[in-house]
Parts: structure tokens; sequence; C-alpha cells
């Protein structure tokens, strides 16, 4: 990508006139936090009938099991079968959590680490390494750098990860456990995984015979538009390629009712569940398995859930359109920056010029809006161009959002400007 | 102990007796689990107002913070005032976490075998030893178990663990990284530290730098009579012999509330907090805090939580009062069992002869009685002289719990006059 002038203007003049904007936009004393895709409040309210909506009497079940009281380790019928609906897995093969499925992910490391997974003869120890697509979700890289896994950067493409560069690499190394994969409007460049490559990573043969997939669907109902895109099944496809071990599949209803107070999930074969409520019944009694009542009170089922998250959508959506009108009119034909245009998730993400991302984020906190930092997308927080960021509509209302896309914009203009002027 | 025939009876006579007893008990065709120490559906209606006591409006607090979005990874600061109240804590040194302590424990547990803790030069491994004072809690020992870490029994006394031999150990073996303590109202046996149990332990010489107390204060409030029995603050008598990092405290609310949905918290000196903190952000967005509001609103404070208690004991004592006279009319003069007189807690503790709890509790369950297996109250599974066993009285009906004590002590009849015979 190479940046373009106004025609008509000179390099000096352009580089003026941002600078004279940016200084204008820092006298304004904006202080605006756009560092995680937080739901407004606006969306919260969306969900506050489920703080009362649980009685004494819809704790007991039809056969007189009350689950007020100790039980049912891996959570309640009622809340495996709206979870099985969410994540298209029979419900006998779902674990129904705790508020957080980054800590069922977590967990799942650390007791492959500890004691392996089914179809493993050791556990993963500290020499595991492990595939992350790139740009990517930091809460998923800072798992294996703290376990000292070692993480392997591969492209994400719009369709998902480079399939040829997976296919090579997990043939050849059988250290390599592992591909963390956020399979529907992927955090954070949207990307959505296409059968071909769902299809692809069920198939592949793999060096180590206990190869997971750590399957994130965190936004598979976070549409932004009506189209309601399926991604391919993957506990079906790695079932039918005879590896029905290899996904595990996870999920929470953290960005659908009030974060943390959410209901998280594990999916995957019978021998992987089986594996992980026996490793789950060393930690814990159980869990909250009156959240999850009140889970299945508020929706009912699936097509509550989908009723439901219109309503956010009809609510993110216009924010959404905010950054793109600001990036487009900001920064469009310029060709200093590239982004994506979500149909879903949670976040855009936005490409700059080689080696401006970092400096972008400094800038722009200097002017009171806060990003998340450069490089966070990547493992080990680098990113080895330094150019990519990720930008969270959601949060601010809509006046703050179109104020703080303008001090981004100022800011990517100033310091790719910067940049020209220095390979002048 | 040897046991004794009652007077002018012959063995035979009492063996015919005790087995005709038994017979006719099991012809009543009873089903009554003993278990485990659950509440009764009367102690959980004590908490049903909690599951609508939270509005939309209690989420914000005085800085306008949304406890409904994401934030507070250490819990929310109500909740820390509360538990710090607690636990005898300044709030500050508490986290408030999710709905399990065992899961607080058992992340500490794993945390410290994969990274270590403040003042130790490395990770605890595969190497580490724990003192078990036993009888005591079958999930602690399992969690261990589970590591590989190296369990020694050390036994429990009225007022704490067999102190000169914790002593000897500790400050001989650098392997060893810490002890299993339930201070107050003990699983099983009730026992209660005393001021000078928890001064050696907080004063005591360890080999290991970074030796840890397990602090499970799970029935600090679990009072059965109105003796408010206050054990020294561990933390306070630790950082006065200048080891403020020694201890690890637990406490949870689940058998205040409703089990499973109640919340745990860990407390301690500020670097303890801090490294647990930062482990904790590799783990999860953060903690329940609705949950946390909503026992805020419910309790209030302190003297509200103490109030509630009250209640439950209310409900609880006649059931302790069954458990003890059906064993002293039974079995009382006999030598074949002693008991303690629980006054707090969950559990009584009963010792039999010598090589007779196995059979007492496989014969239960055929007469309808489940029983806590035998050996689940020591490490391994293993009661070196297979004597001890744990009664839980809360949850049956009085009714139903006199049942299950009269099978428990014809039980204990037949199976102790067998091994009389035996020895004759």
């Amino acid at each position: 990508m190479e940046a373009k002038m106004p025609a008509g203007e000179s390099l000096a003049d352009a580089e003026g006139r941002t600078q004279a904007r940016l200084a204008d936009l820092r006298g304004r004393n904006y202080r605006i936090d756009m560092t995680r895709g937080k739901p407004s409040r606006e969306q919260l309210d969306l969900s506050n009938e489920i703080l009362t909506v649980l009685s004494a009497e819809d704790c007991v079940n039809a056969d007189g099991d009350d689950y007020r009281n100790y039980g049912f380790g891996t959570g309640i019928p009622e809340a495996k079968v709206l979870l099985g609906a969410y994540m298209g897995v029979p419900a006998k093969q779902v674990i129904a959590g705790g508020n957080s499925s980054l800590a069922l992910m977590h967990d799942t490391m650390v007791g492959a680490v500890l004691w392996g997974v089914p179809g493993g003869s050791a556990p993963w120890g500290k020499d595991a390494k492990f595939l992350c697509p790139v740009p990517g979700y930091d809460r998923h890289f800072a798992i294996c750098e703290r376990l000292g896994i070692e993480m392997i950067n591969v492209d994400m493409r719009d369709d998902g990860p480079d399939m040829d560069t997976v296919e090579a690499l997990v043939a050849g190394d059988p250290a390599i456990k592992g591909i963390w994969c956020v399979p529907k409007y992927s955090n954070p460049t949207g990307a959505i995984y296409s059968d071909a490559v769902v299809e692809r990573l069920a198939a592949m043969k793999t060096a180590a015979a206990d190869f997971r997939i750590f399957w994130d669907d965190a936004y598979t109902m976070h549409h932004l538009t009506d189209v309601r895109l399926q991604v391919m099944n993957i506990l079906e496809a790695c079932t039918a390629t005879g590896h029905p071990d290899r996904p595990y599949m996870f999920a929470s209803t953290s960005k659908i009712v009030h974060p943390g107070t959410g209901l998280a999930s594990l999916a995957g074969s019978d021998a992987n569940i089986a594996d992980v409520a026996h490793k789950m019944s060393f930690q814990t009694i159980g869990p909250d398995k009156l959240n999850q009542m009140r889970h299945v009170r508020f929706f009912g089922d699936l097509d509550g859930m989908a009723v439901h998250m219109e309503k956010h959508a009809t609510i993110i959506a216009p924010k959404f359109a905010v950054v793109d009108d600001a990036l487009t009119r900001n920064l469009g034909g310029k060709n200093m920056a590239t982004w994506n245009k979500p149909l879903g998730g949670y976040f855009f993400n936005v490409d700059l010029l080689d080696g401006c991302a970092a400096e972008v984020v400094r800038l722009a906190g200097e002017a009171g809006v806060t990003l998340t930092p450069a490089g966070a997308t990547f493992p080990y927080g680098r990113d080895p161009r330094d150019r990519n960021l990720r930008i969270a509509p959601t949060l601010p209302p809509i006046e703050e959002l179109e104020r703080a896309m303008e001090v981004f914009c100022a800011c990517v203009d100033v310091v790719s400007l910067r940049k020209l002027k220095a390979a002048a």
C-alpha cells in the first residue's frame, strides 16, 4: 500500500493541515475509552429482566432435583439443551459451565499441559506449540505465552487461516498441539471461516495424535445484518473425517446478557467431554446452576436468543456504520489504511502503513482517545509490521464515537504523512 | 478401645439379636442419602429472597461503574468489604471470586505447581509434599493427589493438628510446601484450632521459604450453639511473626445461601493477593459481579449474615441432636464407637473398632442408607485403621435421619460383634 496525496496539495501542506486539525481536536479534552469490546448501557438494559426472572419454584425440575442444592457438576440439563442448540451439538455433549468461556479455555489448556488429553500419550508439558491465526484475540495468546507454549503466526484471511501453511506445519511437527480459531466474525478481522477451510481443518493430517482445535465461537449469533451466516459445524466435520476428538468448542453468553454473568460452555466428543468433566471434578463442586436456570427462563429457547440478539444489532449496527463512514470519509482513497466491513462481531480491523500503528495509538491517547495497544492482536504483543489496530465501536454513545473516529483518522493522517515524509 | 458385651448376654446371643434387628431394618426398604454435607430444603428456603433481590439500579455504584459490564476482575468493592468482615481481613486484601472456594484452592495449587508463589525460587513442580491433618476433607486431598503432590498424614486433635509432628516435619524437609487446615468446626472432626496451635503454625520454622497454609475457613459462622467461637486470625498471627505470605485464607457462602450460587473468596498478604490476581488475569475477565452484588443486597453486612446463620442453626441443631442421641442410646457404653459432639459445622466424626468402617458402609448401603465411603476422610482414600466414618446429618428430614441412624447403629453392632467373634 502506498499513500496517495490529495491532488494539488504538497506533502508539507498536507502535513501542516492535518497537524493543525489534530491540535484542534486535542484541545477539546476528549476522554473516550475504545480499548475493549464492551457493550453499551443501552445493550445492558436489554437483559435487565434476567435479574429477577428466577423464582424458587423454577429451581426444582420434573424429577424433583433442586438446583439450589449441590449436584449437576457439568451443568443442568435445561442449560445443556439451550447451549447445545446454540452451539449445534447434542445436549449430552455440552458442559454448561460458569461465567467465563475464557476460564474454560484456560483451564482446558492447563489440563492438557499437566495431564494431557484423550488420544495423547503424555501431557503436553512445556514443549507444545500452537498455531495462531493473526491478527487474533490477545487473551488467547496470553494463555499460551503464560504456559510457555510457543506460538506460531499464521496469516488470517477473509475465509479463515491460510490453510496451505496450517496443513504444512501440523503435518510436519508433532509438537504442534493445536490452533486457535474464532470461526465467525473473528476477533478482530471479522473473518468468516468458509466450508472449505472447516473441511480442511477437519481432514488435515496432524503429526500430533492429540492435536486440538480450540474453536472459540464467541460471536455465533452476533450478526450486524439480516444475513444469518452459518459456519460449517466443526464437530460434525471432524467426526466425519474420523477425528471426533479434534475440536473443543467454546461459547458464552457474556456478550448476549451481562458480561461477567453470562453462561460459558464447552462442547465436543463424548471422550473429550468425559475427560473435561473428570478434570473439572477436582476443581469444583459445580457451576452456578441458578444462573443457568435464569438463562433458561429468560430466553426460553434458541429463538428467544435470536430475537434478543436482533435487539443488540439494532443498537450497535449504527455504531459500526459511524466507524465505516468516518474511515471512508477521512481515509478513503488515501491508501493510508485498509479496513474490513464487519457483518457481525464486535470489532473493526484496520491495517495502516507499516510502522504506524503504535504511533497512532500514542497520539490518539494524547488526544484523549484510548485505543487497544498496538500489537495486542498478535502473539507476544508483537505485530511484526506494526500496522494492525482494532477498533471497538460498541461502548461509546454515537456522538462520542464520531469524535473518537475524528481523532483516530486525524492521527492516521498525521502519522502516515510523517512516514511518507521520512521516506521521501 | 475394646468392645463390651451387654451384661448377661453371650456373644452369640448378641450377634443373633443384632442381626435380626438389621434384617428387620433392611426389610423396610429405606433409601436415604447421607453421603455429603448438603443443606435441606428448609435451609435452602431461607435464601429464596436472594434470587430476586437485585435490581438494575443496584448494579451501578457511586462512581458510576456499571457492574453489569466488564471490569473489576478481583471482585466489586462492596463484596470485598462484606467478605473482608467475614474473614477478618481488610477489604483490599480480599479477592471476591466466583461460586467455588474449592476452585480457588485448586487453581491456587495449580498456579503454585506451574509458576510458584511469592518467596519461592521456583515453581513447586511435581516434587512438592503437603501435610494433611487426618481425618480431613476428601476434596482437599484429591487436589494434591491429582497434582502428584505427596501427602503426609498428621493426626488431628481437638485443638488442631499435632503440632510437634508438624513442626518437626516442616523444619526438616524443604519439599514440604504446605498444610491443609480447616480451622473451625473442622471437616469432619469438628476440631477447633486453639490459639496455641495457630501461634505455632504462624511462628514455626519451615525449611521451604515458600511454605503455605491453605486455611479453608469453611465453617466460620456455622455455629450450632449460642457460643460464637473465634479462632485466632491466621493472617495477623503470621504477619506478627514475620511470615505474612504464609497463609492463603479461603471462604465461601455456599453453605450460607444456595450451594453452587455462593460467593468464594481468597484473602492474604498484599504480595499473595497481587500474585493471585495476576494469575487470575490470564484465566478470566472476572467473576460474576452481579451475584456478588446480590449477596451484598441480601445480607447488607456481617450482622445480616450472622442473623441468617442463626436461622440455619435453628433448623439443623435438632438434627445433630438426633444423631448424638441415637449414637448414645445404641452404642453408648459398648466401646464400639467414639464420636465428637460438634459445636458447629456439618459433620459428625465416628471412630469404630479398627477394620470395621468399610464393612459398616457396605452393610448400611445394603439396608438403603448410603454413607460417605470409608477412607474418604484420608489421603488416597486410605484410612490406615479402617475405622473412621463421617456422618452428615443436615439433608434428611428428622424422621429419615432417625431411621438412618437406626440402620447405622445396627450395622456398627453387627460388624463389631463379628469382629469380636473372629478375635475370640
